[in-house]
């Protein structure tokens, strides 16, 4: 399979239709007039599960399902938010999901992956325990992001972004990959002349790495980011791939401008967001991008699987 | 004039279109799993000003000047959602608000006000301090809740509610009785065999004495409610005969339970609310409102005005 295409992403929308919500597209008067342009928020945080993530989880299960090859049982590997996913899509269609997760995963996290009936093995070996259950089992991996079935599922946000306004410029947050690049090949599709860019914590900057590489670069381990779902410690290869055609930019925050935009984007927004959710608006107030003056920015609100900021 | 009915609500909502947002009505599935039912949620804390009182004070302002009676000043009392809508909608009509608020208001609703250009004058009197400001600028005053135009402003949260679901029943909270008067009109017009409950801190009970008296009752100054929105110290005459003809039940629920039902609503919708938005779960958790099991149940959430609850 080559690269994900927006037929893909037509398609995943009609599959998962009915298995996830369509978000709304908000406009955020106070974060518009800080910056001098119309900021919509696109509201991930309110997807079933806390986050964008059972786009991509539901699209790799039916897909399985309609090529008639669905287990009984996935294994992954997640910080929580995508394990929280593969539960929710595995309760909706009677598979049970086996998760590695860290040690230090955020509590709500946890909870939030038991809430869907997910098992969890807290590891500090996310894709050597997560090899050795898929061993143990007999059973697929459904990966975080470097999956196509995941970048089409996710590429669904740019899709509804576009039904519903027309952006000078999108930011969204960068882990793996799988986010960025399924929203960049959508909005590339319906608005060519839109900037798609995406914004990855420093200390996680495994994109960048691999873009400047032209190739997946393993990131030594080092200190661990507030945007805790966002540190993926390697790109993918289909998303490297995707993110190199379509993405126009990736940019790195610093964790003190993510602290300092959380709390900031909540109160604005209204929204309770995870620092990985507002890693866009980072970006914007550090100047590392450029606002749009008097344009349309929409900011990618990834999840809210996080307790809420000091206020 | 008499009661407000269905033709003004729907007169106020071509009003205040464009000047307030249309605000999502969102699926909760945690929630729904929790009761039972299914739950959507009316998120006003998405509303300009971060609550549903610009859809009144817009309407009032647009009101008088379609009778060529547009003021320069406008003046008010408030605990602060109403104050921040007053300015809001004055900057929007080129009028200066000056609004009474408590000594010990909230400081992220001062900032609100502020935000909006509207002027703060504290004091322990509101009522008073409002009325001297009304003699002193020779102005009049935009009351928060007991005004024909609020009441109609408000009551487009109803309109919208019946445009998008077919509720079972729908629970919104209770100050003056404003909000809960204009919805419960325009829900038994759309939909007249859907419950429409208030719901009030048992600390200011204020329109259950009311509709107990059959008249409105000045509460004694009692202890403070961590629902600060909902601290109307009587319901209005035009509020009353309202809630008196359209609302179905009026409840109660303690300072326990909303302080309970706050972090539970906040983590299971990822809504940044405030205490008053949360009263309806309060209620349906501590069973003083049955639930429609397998129906359709709308919780108004007013407000997002307050830091966020401890995680």
């Amino acid at each position: 399979m080559g690269l994900v295409d927006i037929d893909d992403i037509a398609a995943a929308a009609a599959r998962i239709d009915g298995y996830v919500l369509r978000t709304p597209l908000l406009d955020c008067e106070r974060l518009s007039t800080e910056l001098g342009c119309r900021v919509l928020v696109k509201a991930e945080n309110l997807q079933h599960t806390g986050s964008f993530k059972p786009r991509g989880a539901c699209n790799a299960l039916l897909s399985w399902r309609e090529q008639g090859r669905l287990p009984d049982r996935v294994v992954s590997f997640s910080a929580g938010n995508h394990a929280a996913a593969v539960a929710f899509a595995g309760s909706q269609l009677g598979v049970t999901a086996t998760v590695a997760m860290p040690e230090a995963a955020q509590s709500s996290k946890v909870d939030n992956v038991r809430r869907y009936g997910g098992e969890i093995v807290p590891t500090t070996d996310l894709m050597g325990t997560c090899e050795e259950l898929a061993r143990r089992y007999g059973c697929p991996t459904l990966y975080p992001f470097d999956l196509p079935e995941v970048i089409a599922g996710q590429g669904t946000v740019g899709r509804e972004i576009c039904a519903d306004a027309e952006p000078d410029l999108v930011l969204a947050p960068v882990g793996g990959g799988g986010l960025i690049g399924g929203i960049a090949t959508a909005v590339k599709a319906a608005a060519p002349r839109c900037r798609v860019v995406g914004v990855e914590p420093e200390l996680f900057n495994a994109m960048r790495l691999a873009l400047d590489a032209g190739e997946v670069v393993p990131l030594p381990r080092g200190e661990p980011t507030i945007a805790d779902g966002l540190a993926a410690p390697f790109a993918g290869e289909h998303t490297l791939a995707q993110v190199q055609r379509y993405v126009d930019d990736v940019v790195g925050v610093t964790e003190r401008d993510i602290a300092a935009a959380w709390p900031a984007m909540v109160g604005a927004t209204k929204l309770l967001l995870e620092p990985s959710a507002v890693v866009g608006l980072a970006a914007l107030r550090a100047g590392v991008v450029d606002v749009p003056s008097g344009g349309t920015v929409v900011l990618v609100a990834s999840g809210g699987n996080a307790v809420a900021p000091p206020g």
